[in-house]
């Protein structure tokens, strides 16, 4: 079946959606900021067939995410190591992450929590913050499409 | 194919993902907090073919992101309203609208921009806190998995 491509759309959570919309790409993400960098133990993780992890490890590189480099073990395996780009999803698995924690686990279900790697306390939750710095809901917030919508209302 | 369930790991961002990480419901949520409601609006929104929104929007409802209701306008018609679990996608949705557009946009390509509904100026950058109001890097951030990883480090 051939995927609709949204790489050229003005929006950009589609555009998003297109590099990093497939959910293993962004668990390879989330493993990969724990410190994982071999092939081996992306696949040990995530229990995914090595033709899949090939592929969508091949895309995170091609889309500057993911790029390869010599062992720092000076071995002759290559490791997988987040750009930049990469580096700075870790909002969206912020977001994801607290998302789930509120709405996808039992009362007195636990699950895993992002913290402060030095102090080890959960991070604050990620606030929706107007320029001014109010708080605004989900539903004060709107679209401001490209070369219309330019003059205040 | 059959997926891999990721519902009981008790890894928040893997359930998250199990629920929205088809990118054809994150763009059904979008639309809905942009005010869509009818199957019709989404459908022209999204170019997507009937039987696969009609399959993604049972999907939202049966996991309480979403609830059909009779039309606002008194016709026949029902409409798909966010409940609040589905209004608090919202970060995840800015989080990836912040991430393309500073990542998958030419210097001089204008990407729709999420504002504030009042004032129509951006929001702020979303921002990784310590539980003491430290910005926090990508790579400072660790997870405290469940019942182990208890003690202060």
């Amino acid at each position: 079946m051939k995927r609709t491509r949204l790489e050229a759309s003005s929006c950009p959570v589609a555009r998003s959606l297109d590099v990093v919309g497939d959910w293993w790409s962004l668990l390879i993400v989330r493993d990969a900021l724990r410190g994982m960098t071999r092939f081996g133990e992306f696949q040990k993780s995530l229990g995914i067939a090595k033709n899949m992890l090939t592929t969508r490890l091949k895309l995170l590189v091609d889309e500057d995410i993911l790029q390869l480099q010599p062992a720092s073990d000076g071995s002759a395996w290559q490791e997988y190591v987040l750009t930049a780009k990469g580096r700075a999803l870790q909002t969206v698995l912020v977001a994801l992450s607290q998302w789930g924690n509120e709405h996808l686990f039992a009362g007195d279900e636990q699950g895993t929590v992002l913290v402060d790697a030095r102090h080890r306390q959960p991070l604050q939750k990620l606030q929706l913050l107007a320029e001014d710095g109010r708080v605004l809901q989900p539903d004060e917030i709107a679209p401001r499409y490209p070369d219309i919508d330019k003059s205040t209302r």
